[in-house]
Order: structure tokens, then sequence, then C-alpha cells
């Protein structure tokens, strides 16, 4: 603990997965004054159809998104 | 913000995902007097081998169901 | 299960909450094909000062919200 | 409800799965003085790719493992 | 990681905190075959009043309880 | 959505929600491509007595630590 839970899209890509958790981390770091090694972050990514915004299916919402 | 989330078992009808999106939406938009685009719903959808109820795994307490 | 977990702003009055549990036990019931008695409703309230939206405490985003 | 998530890595092997429900459920009974029946366990699992510990990726930390 | 939510009732007893979490970090350390310094548990209690089991308040359905 | 849960300890300071927030919002945004009023974030404060980490409640792991 501390412990992030990232709920957002499909992320493909492993690169931008690792910056957002050094990017989390760090600021989890900072604000607990704990170290990056107490930190856990997931990244839990949702299908477009699995996701509702406005009362709308994101799938249908954004036909295009992924 | 408000977010509902559904941690049900798999789902694969769109449109029953697409309905309760829209009735669980509903619900909260009227309790919090907010606009519907205030609100995301997330639809978790659990493999019934990762699931216990009453200490036996779903997958096995209903073998027929999915 | 299924389980409904609200994120949600601080709800003060017993019947809203009621009310909601009952139109979401409705709702998951109706989609999962499953009595009410199976399914169970989390609310949790979250105080302005632990919400953000944008970037901006939702405390100070909205300071005559409570 | 009381209700029990598990977010851990990838789990392969059934019985492991039975195992930890077991165990979990029998902790929660015991603890809240309710029967079996009220408990419900979720196993999450997680891809190394999206977990982040100490600002690293799990698949990178660990790369043999999955 | 690996994390464990308890989403109970409200728990007055350290006691009873003490000895669910060595419990379930037991359960979880022999599943994953990790070292207990590697498991982390939350105890989350839940007001009767937030919480709906078939359509009905906790704090209704068992007005005793608390 | 996306949506970041933060599961940590108290957090008395206000400044320090909102630094935290303001890093979390800018890291996901950058992420995953969307406006900062896209990104939603929950802060969740955890009492030292609900905390387990090792098998050890973090109220008796760390004392003087609140």
């Amino acid at each position: 603990m501390p412990l992030l839970i990232v709920e957002g899209p499909i992320l493909k890509d492993k690169d931008k997965k690792r910056d957002l958790i050094i990017a989390l981390t760090e600021a989890a770091s900072k604000t607990y004054k704990l170290p990056r090694e107490a930190i856990t972050v997931l990244i839990k990514e949702n299908s477009p159809e699995n996701v509702g915004i406005g009362g709308q299916l994101l799938a249908e919402r954004i036909p295009r998104c992924r």
C-alpha cells in the first residue's frame, strides 16, 4: 500500500502502460512520503461494450474508438 | 462521478448490457439529481472459475451455467 | 453475486438510499435473470475533498456542494 | 455480503482457486459470525503487463513469471 | 500485490480484524507461493444504511444488527 | 472514464490531496490522450486498523503512524 487502480479503456501499447505506472508511482510516492517500492498500480482495461457513459455504451458512442 | 461498478457473471448479449447501463444510469441520475452525462457504468464479467459462493466455485455449483 | 458498487458523493437521505438500492436491484435482477435475493448493492459516499474531476477537487469545483 | 475481492497475478490452476476460495470463505465466516452461504469471493487475475510494483512493470521485473 | 479487499459490515473488535488479516494473508501466501510480506489486506466497513441485500437496506432487514 | 482509485492511508492535508489529484489526472490524460475533464480520481483513506501488510495490522506495525 498505497495501491492505485486505473479503470480505463483498452491500452495496447506496453510503453504507455510503463509510462503511466512510472508517473502514478512517482506521484503517490511523493504524496505519501513513501518509497516507490511501497506503491502498487493495477491497470484495468475495459472493453467498450462494458462501459456506459451518459447511458450509452462506449462502443456505440465512439464506434471507431477502441 | 457517480460511478457504478457491476461485478457479475459473463454477459454475452450486447443488448442486455445496453439495457442494464440505461437502467442504472437512470436510477443514479434520479438519486443524485445529476445529468445522465455525469454517470459512468462499468460492467465486470467474472468467469465462473473465479467466483466463489458459500465456499464453492460458481463453475462447480452450477456446472451448466456459464 | 451480482454485486453493484456505487461510488458517489455523500447522500444524507436514507429514503434516497433505499430507492436507489431498489432500482439497482430490480435492474440487475432483470438483466441476469436472477432473484432479487442474489443481488447486493454497496453505496460508497465520498467526501468532496477526496474526489477529483478534471484535475480539480470536487470541494473546490462546487464550493457550495457537500 | 461480506464480499472478498482478490487482486492477484494469473492463476491457472483451478484447484488452487478452489482452495483459496474455501480458505477465504472460512476465515470471513468465522470473523463475521455468518454462514458460509453469505460469503462471496471474486478472484481477479491481472496480466503482468498491467501491474506495476515500485514503478516497474511486473512483466519486466520478473520476466520469466507469467 | 496480491491485494485482498474485504467489503463487510462494521467490525468494532480490533482482535477480530487482526485475526482476519492473519488468516487471509496466510491463505493468499500459500496460494500464490509468495512471502507474507507481499500480501496486503484492506478491510472496508460498510454502514448498514449503505448496504442493500435483495433490494432491502441491511439497516432495515436486520434492525438490531449494526 | 478513466477513473483512478487510490487506496492509501489517511491523508489529512487538503493541499496534498489537490496535488495528488492534479498529478494523477495529468498522467492519465497524457496516457489515454483524453482531456482532463474526462478523468476522475477517488482518494480512499484507510484507517491503520483496517490495513494489513505482511499479516500485521498497519496500526501495530507502525504504531506512531496514523
